[in-house]
């Protein structure tokens, strides 16, 4: 096991410093190492999403680069506990981005059909194509969250000669873990984020939505469900986390107690992973140039003789 | 056939009446009366951008209430030559709402697959769920214009015991119209754009493109010849315009020589039609809110008992 990264940036380091975040490979996470208020260096809300804004412009601009570039696929996952910011994060970090080389999945009750195929083939149908950010609110990790922490879902995954836990997990994180490899290996860059939020920060949230009445029909009773097994959740994930994050598709572990914090360093971890794939424009070859040199010269041409 | 409508918005009508842009169903269109210059009651550029920004933020709540509701789909169209601003008017008008409620599919060249079947199959697949936006940059139109201007490609479609010219584009017509009446009794709502540049604004616009060595890549040898058929393809747009235009999923006209006033129409039609559907947010049964104010005490007593 590899020994984990200090969690608080160094005083002096920029506020949106996201190393501490970042889940080493095989490292033994315990969760309560992560502080869920952690705020970085902004003094406050406006500070944060000063920052956000700066970095959805940054996003923007090298999605369309990305676009452009035509090479590389972004894969980005979000996973957390409800009420944690997952859809308020697609939402603000994505808004700027071109709807065109933008998509979102959300992946709630898995069909029949689906049911009776492996547990990744839902997820692959919904892949981001060569150009594009593909996001997944939600993913195959439910496959190891929920469906672990509720054993029935995996026994109505009625898998033939099924192994027992703790056995099918350690499977689970390695085919995850091969498929991952196989699509970074095709050109997909993959991006993980768990938004990190308290039991008494989701309990505030959920009084905050249950007070307010235009926002009552959103609340499922199934939600509250969750929160009464938060512990065997936080398992599930601690060991998922270390066992799946790896150098090309990392976990990052985004302290979510703060909105604005949570959004802006998406933002940024985004943004300064593909910067790193260092793409360019297309370049033009010497023929090329030339036939469109020529194709200008002619509708100038037209532009005058009309 | 209905006697087209006057092209010009009365002194005094709102800058963005797009009433004189609907096409009337079974309406002979002459594309002729149409200006691709109209920029409505904009003095300039500036008044167009304001519009355009209202608009975008009227789009975004519109398409929360569309998500909340969970009940139509909307599908936009849009079809246009080469350069007349498809890309452009997607990323402006629809970059401010949320992309998890919004999905665009760019239509190409068709896989060999997708020759193996209907001309409706693939565009089949890219329908929006209920509460999304779905936009088509190109779409099954394409089956009545390049395919209709380049018989060539019908041919490579093999199919059997097929029609002459031109009661194959009647027929195709007719499968459309039937298609989108399907959609539409399913809860679709369609809202299809053609964008109207004139063929000196085109000239202009890739004069421009060539011009500038960070955009060259961008450009395709293969856009230019469209141009030479320029007056074929204003043909098959006529008569495709007035055929399929319909109650339920009209055409719009939009003069598209100033990108800032066609954009603003784009997003100020959406966001009409939206509206007129009357939606509400989801209402919250008695029993429910009695559930739910129930785990909210049991919420509230947990903080205080910590």
């Amino acid at each position: 096991m590899l020994k984990t990264p200090k969690r608080k940036p160094a005083v002096g380091s920029p506020p949106l410093d996201h190393r501490p975040f970042l889940v080493k490979p095989g490292s033994n996470v315990r969760l309560k190492d992560y502080d869920p208020d952690h705020a970085g260096l902004f003094k406050n809300k406006k500070e944060a999403e000063a920052a956000l804004s700066e970095d959805v412009k940054a996003l923007a601009e090298a999605q369309e680069l990305l676009f452009a570039s035509d090479s590389y696929s972004i894969l980005i996952i979000f996973q957390a506990m409800d009420a944690a910011g997952k859809d308020g994060a697609i939402k603000h970090v994505m808004s700027g981005v071109n709807p065109q080389g933008c998509q979102v999945f959300s992946y709630k009750q898995p069909s029949a059909e689906e049911l009776d195929h492996d547990f990744l083939w839902r997820y692959n149908k919904g892949l981001p194509e060569r150009g594009r950010i593909g996001i997944f609110n939600r993913s195959y990790y439910e496959e190891v969250l929920v469906v672990r922490v509720h054993p029935q879902i995996l026994a109505a995954q009625r898998i033939p000669n099924l192994k027992k836990s703790p056995v099918v997990w350690r499977e689970r994180f390695e085919d995850i873990r091969n498929y991952e490899r196989h699509l970074h290996r095709n050109g997909t860059m993959i991006i993980k984020f768990f938004l990190n939020i308290s039991r008494e920060e989701q309990r505030q949230r959920f009084v905050a939505r249950l007070s307010d009445q235009a926002k009552l029909w959103k609340f499922s009773t199934g939600d509250i469900a969750e929160r009464g097994v938060w512990d065997s959740y936080m398992e599930a994930y601690e060991e998922m986390l270390g066992a799946t994050s790896s150098d090309h598709a990392p976990w990052y572990i985004i302290p979510a107690n703060k909105k604005g914090f949570a959004r802006a360093c998406v933002a940024d971890v985004i943004t300064s992973h593909i910067r790193r794939l260092g793409l360019k424009y297309p370049e033009v070859s010497p023929e090329k140039r030339h036939e469109l040199l020529a194709i200008k010269r002619k509708l100038e041409a037209e532009g005058k003789g009309k």
